[in-house]
């Protein structure tokens, strides 16, 4: 079973925190402890000479994201960067389960990061919409979920990405569109039992075949000749930026690599994004008071973090002053966090904030005019986003890349 | 579970049969008691009332192979019947699983009472190739399954489909050129639960993953719109006919489709075609002698009679001629029940044998100078399907019908 974990262990609770694709949920006022998790999954921490490393290779300082440990966990990042080295080219993989048509700025995190490693690395970039698992997984229909893939796909569109570089793709639309996506996924379902996806997602006898059958489509997109028109026949190695919950997916989806002649994927992992109430509660779309909708109106954004983002201050002003606030579970400085990338400013936020000479209205005032800024940015460049750019990016086509000139270096 | 029975039924080895699409075995000379099968099945014996009532709306005698009761059973045919008479359009599905290169005569069964229904009724036809299934259930590759399946296909169509009412598919090929068949796919397996194919399949949790979401790439084709280019939307009734070793799947998919929305699919049920061996032993494609093969030379077919063909005659001359030879069990004349559709030439041949007047080498003889002839024209007409021939019935396009007009009638 190579890097997979034995049947179960990533899958019981343990004292505090449930983490897998369906779940997050955290008793602790931090959140989940990625410490234990790390343990659980058998991933590994992104230390300081990693940082240092992918920094040397970029040639750049890594993103704020990554610099915070807000992306912490990876396997094999450091033989991404030595293939890297070598002159072997790879390509990047992430996605997203379409629950609803409006995305919130957490859902931006994954392909934030996403963006500046294909910038800074000059990789393809391949984006996978689950609307099959929200099918099976939700009260959704095949047309509903079909219809929210289109409208995140758009989302994720607004936030810059080079449509000569990026394939994005909705499961139930590219299944009919390249026989080869099917092809691999056979080829997996060949290779996984029952016994695996129970042990690794679960998954328990009166679940739908569907759910049973879905991670293989969720795993295919890691390997290379799932998109024969973009990569011919080539295989390539793949990095998969996702939050650490998807990381089932990849376990079974490394198990099988070796077996199927294609690498095993290297995995980025982002900690998860808290919910407006807090790191222990969990984020729901449908609460729309749980976060910041990219459809928000500055109001609401206003409303929302003043009446909801929970706070680390004190009870009374002069306890605050006297004792500081807590920004480790302060959700209006996480979102700072998150989404101010002026580290100085951060670290005066941070200093000031502790010492009680930010109050927790000011702060606040901070986080909302950050993300004011950030979803009425994206809004205008989204209302850009027409049908037929939506078209553009998710036709199966050639890139602007050359695989076989690169592998002949 | 409407017509499905109750858990492991149809699974539990009675006394003497196992049937499922995965094995069929009896311990008997004369067979599968088919009796016993239809009320385990929980299906419809053919009588003489639906017959007669299937050559009134035919407008002519119905083929050999049904007045024969080797098709013997079926569901719902009063109603597609009733439907027919109303002015309903339907249309007819069926299918192979390929699993070697060349077929042997006893696949050509199902397709020439399919053949006889689409002439007779003038209805559009689907043929599914299973080359996924396949690839999950055999010691072989995507590529060589694939490869199986138009190798198939061309020896169904030398038996002379008409191209304009009759579109063949595989599975690994037509997945990526019609999504209409992956959602639906997804609804079908949004609908079932590991419990029920549990039951219905024999399914258990060593059992790979894709096995275990096949079935509903088999049940998908029974309803119309998995086939928008034929049917447009429309919903239409099918008729089935396939060896009962697969009515499981079907059980499964008359469960689901109203739920779907979709009629329930009618079936109609053959009885399996004989190993030269005899009822009782299992036709291997691994095992040349076991049966007559398309492309056996008249040699090789005559060898094979002489040889392997199981005889109901007696021990010595003296016994034949005195007490007659058994036809229930002679295989050579099981063969001339398939194939030979002269109906008083068979009843002579019956009658001379079980009185002893004909010999066991003279029945084989009839037996191998009928099939030489069946493969031999066979051979022919196989030898004009081109490459170029299998792509225009294996191409998504529009056949010689359309529905809105029936429909509208």
């Amino acid at each position: 079973m190579g890097d997979a974990l034995p049947i179960n262990v990533d899958l019981v609770n343990d004292d505090t925190d449930v983490v897998n694709p369906w779940t997050v949920t955290s008793k602790s006022d931090s959140g989940v402890d990625y410490d234990k998790l790390i343990k659980r999954f058998g991933s590994s921490r992104i230390d300081e000479s990693l940082l240092t490393r992918l920094e040397n290779v970029a040639g750049k300082p890594v993103h704020p994201l990554i610099k915070r440990g807000i992306f912490f966990s990876h396997r094999d990042l450091h033989t991404l960067l030595n293939m890297k080295e070598a002159g072997q080219a790879f390509y990047l993989y992430t996605g997203r389960g379409p629950s609803s048509e409006s995305m919130h700025v957490g859902h931006l995190v994954p392909f934030i990061v996403t963006k500046w490693l294909q910038e800074t690395f000059d990789v393809p970039l391949v984006i996978q919409m689950t609307d099959d698992e929200k099918t099976l997984w939700k009260d959704l229909t095949v047309e509903q979920s079909m219809n929210m893939a289109r409208e995140n796909a758009k989302d994720i569109i607004a936030m810059g990405f080079d449509v000569n570089k990026t394939f994005i793709f909705a499961n139930l639309d590219y299944m009919g569109r390249c026989s080869a996506f099917y092809q691999n996924i056979i080829r997996i379902q060949k290779c996984v039992t029952f016994n695996q996806v129970k042990g690794i997602f679960g998954f328990v006898d009166s679940d739908v075949i569907g759910k049973i059958g879905f991670p293989a489509a969720q795993a295919a997109p890691a390997f290379s000749t799932t998109f024969p028109f973009i990569f011919g026949n080539d295989v390539l190695p793949v990095l998969i930026p996702c939050a650490i919950d998807q990381d089932p997916y990849f376990r079974m989806t490394r198990d099988v690599a070796p077996r199927l002649g294609f690498p095993k994927p290297a995995l980025l992992h982002s900690s998860f994004f808290p919910a407006l109430q807090g790191a222990k509660t969990k984020m729901s779309a449908s609460d729309e008071n749980s976060a910041v909708f990219l459809t928000d109106t500055p109001k609401q954004i206003k409303n929302k973090i003043n009446k909801h983002a929970f706070s680390g201050g004190r009870p009374t002003l002069e306890e605050h002053r006297e004792l500081g606030g807590n920004t480790d579970i302060d959700v209006s400085y996480q979102l700072l966090r998150f989404f101010l990338y002026d580290d100085d400013k951060l670290e005066s936020i941070r200093i000031a904030y502790s010492k009680g000479q930010l109050l927790s209205g000011e702060l606040k005032k901070i986080a909302i005019e950050t993300l004011q800024s950030i979803v009425s940015d994206h809004q205008n460049r989204r209302k850009d986003v027409t049908n037929e750019i939506l078209e553009q990016f998710m036709a199966p086509r050639k890139l602007n890349y050359n695989f076989k000139e690169i592998k002949s270096k």
